[in-house]
């Protein structure tokens, strides 16, 4: 079965908003082993829309559209898939007694419905409505000329629980077979790296097959098996993963995981065991990758941002001489960070990072050295990295990950080496 | 002047990546009036990256590849490029020197160069390369059958960098007349109310017209003229940014900065004005986004993050006795939170936030109750929100947009709403 993901919106095409709709639906299609060959996105024009969806008509046996349901005049996805398959719009009752009531509801007052809103309960006839919860505008999905039509609403936070909870029903009731599929997760060796060493047991497959790729300063590689069944395609993989798990050792940190910093968090909650952070360079955005994660309340006991040498200073007590002399992006600082932070908040562990993340640099470093230090009861590590040429964003993404890739190391009873691969 | 943009990734079929590149190419192509009006995504499959060139040259007169330009056997674009224009693979003799140095450069060592990474120099004949000083697979510009083909490499942080320093250059010469455009940044109306007060005076214009839209929690209205000249596309838009900004008084906070966090600390950075924050349920999120800015070291004094009582009491400390009598999440709280960081770090504004991200609820308050809370010398202002329906992360963003906005409101001598409309 193949389909094809049309996604509409004048903002996709000036590029200023980035198209994250055809990635969620592309990952759930490929949950159910439906190919996807073409993603097309157009502007909110109604005969390029029609084009799209009638070249689409002709190589798929799905077309999911996001965008253009909403209240503007922009808004002309229904219209266009109407006019495709020759259909007029019409007027859902259902929904527009439950857009109605929401309006009342969200308005507190008796102020009547905007006109413009109704325009979002208009289907193409035939068409049977997918409620939305998360938003105002419903889906709908339509089966005509052999073809089946989802069309979806374009904000994320609508789509995304749209698709878990109106699409994969549809989706499960369409599949024979499946394509399933693993990512081993890795931290610490670069795609190009992998590739290479991967490549020769790479192409001896063809099912499974083997992908690496990277994302977010770490190394994936998918194992995908199509089977007739899901125990089947399991049973196909399992050999893989431990070949390519055992081929790299502890830089397999794990599988189907979103993140390092959500797995981390996780073993933490799991294991009981408890944090403090200290960043300089960072900012932030350690403490924030924690608690990104719900329930990280019980593995993170506080955390301080010390971006200045005043706050190290006021917040955790590192002498100021101390700074004076080995200066804040140091191998002496990072060690007081991790251990007083760790002291303050009566945590099992503290991670200290402190490093020059740029543009500018302090004319001691290099932009890019960065120190990342955890402390236990009875220990200190330091990873010093130059993760130069990356840019500010990285350099700061790359020293949590090895922040969370140290502690993983110490909760797993893994060797920390102090130089990471 | 017309441009088409082909993404090749299997990755993005899969939807494991989001694709970025896409918007980062527009958001250039747009600045030189170049329109797209198709972007398409395909796999690494020889016959439908060719099957996607022979339809983008047709209908555009400068195609924008990305990705698949890199080692491994699945960067194809060059080799489908080819064939699509009958051209001839050749290895590019610069590019091979600058190649090997770089990697005797980067292993340190007297390691030969693997043959995978040679495939990244062989270019179709008469293109002329884009060096890629940002990784190792060159960019290349193609001029055949009276199209114009740039191929660009897909990892975001090498595909950026030769948009600014490569691509751009070379738009600079081709275009003739500018489509210019201003976005309005808005915090505190929907997308939805905009476009129904706006809705009038956008449908009596043709250019330049307006275009709201959602992203960040914030709302936008783009502005876009197309003239001869960037000044007359400008006076053009002027009057009609004038009125746009006068109807909706203090909820525009800017124009054509990237989110209002940015425009915030720049804010604080330019008055030299400081900063420190106390975060509960926002986790590091909201000093994250201050330090995410190259110079906030000037502007955050410190930040505490106290996800749990005795975080808030230890570091800042907030007395057990009211955290137990009102609960962490409550507007005392709050209002300690901001006061006493403000005080610990001798900052001139403190911002506490303290709420329920969810999923799980406190058995008091509805998931998505949080308090923001900004204090000066002299005065503690609090907003209480409802953000439920919205998801975890949806809460934390908009808990640290009002707390932005309470701070870009107190700076600027503006009412600090206590509910933001």
């Amino acid at each position: 079965m193949k389909a094809e993901i049309i996604s509409v919106g004048t903002e996709l095409l000036l590029g200023t908003t980035i198209n994250s709709d055809a990635a969620d639906v592309a990952l759930l299609l490929s949950e159910y082993g439906i190919n996807v060959y073409w993603q097309t996105v157009v502007g909110d024009n109604p005969g390029r829309v029609i084009e799209a969806v009638r070249r689409a008509k002709e190589r798929a046996d799905i077309i999911i559209t996001t965008g253009g349901l909403g209240p503007t005049c922009d808004d002309l996805t229904k219209n266009a898939i109407a006019e495709a398959f020759g259909l007029k719009l019409v007027l859902n009752e259902g929904e527009e007694k439950w857009l109605r009531g929401l309006w009342r509801e969200r308005h507190y007052t008796s102020l009547e419905i905007t006109p413009n809103n109704l325009q979002q309960v208009m289907l193409p006839e035939g068409s049977t409505p997918l409620r939305n919860d998360w938003g105002t505008a419903p889906g709908c999905v339509l089966e005509a000329g052999g073809v089946m039509v989802i069309m979806l609403p374009g904000p994320p936070r609508e789509i995304r629980p749209m698709l878990e909870h109106r699409v994969r029903p549809i989706l499960a009731g369409l599949s024979d077979g499946v394509i399933a599929s693993h990512t081993i997760h890795f931290f610490g060796i670069g795609e190009s790296e992998m590739e290479y060493e991967l490549r020769d047991y790479m192409n001896s497959l063809t099912n499974p097959t083997l992908a690496p790729y990277a994302k977010n300063a770490e190394c994936l590689v998918r194992v995908t098996a199509s089977a007739p069944t899901p125990a089947g395609a399991e049973a196909m993989m399992a050999p893989v993963i431990e070949r390519v798990t055992g081929m790299f050792g502890s830089l397999a940190y794990g599988m189907d995981t979103p993140s390092l910093a959500e797995f981390t968090t996780k073993l933490l909650i799991e294991r009981g065991l408890t944090l403090a952070t200290a960043e300089s360079c960072t900012g932030g955005e350690l403490a924030k990758s924690v608690t990104d994660i719900p329930g990280a309340s019980a593995a993170l006991k506080g955390g301080v941002v010390v971006y200045t040498n005043e706050a190290k200073s006021r917040l955790l007590g590192v002498p100021e001489e101390l700074i004076a002399a080995k200066g804040p992006v140091s191998y002496e600082v990072a060690v007081e960070l991790a251990r007083r932070v760790r002291e303050l908040m009566g945590s099992d562990f503290g991670i200290g990072i402190t490093g020059l993340a740029g543009p500018d640099g302090d004319g001691v470093h290099e932009v890019g050295t960065v120190f990342i230090s955890l402390a236990d009861a009875g220990h200190v590590w330091v990873r010093e990295k130059r993760l130069a040429q990356r840019g500010r964003q990285q350099v700061r993404l790359y020293a949590c990950q090895h922040a969370f890739d140290m502690l993983r190391r110490r909760v797993c009873g893994l060797e920390i080496t102090e130089e990471a691969r």
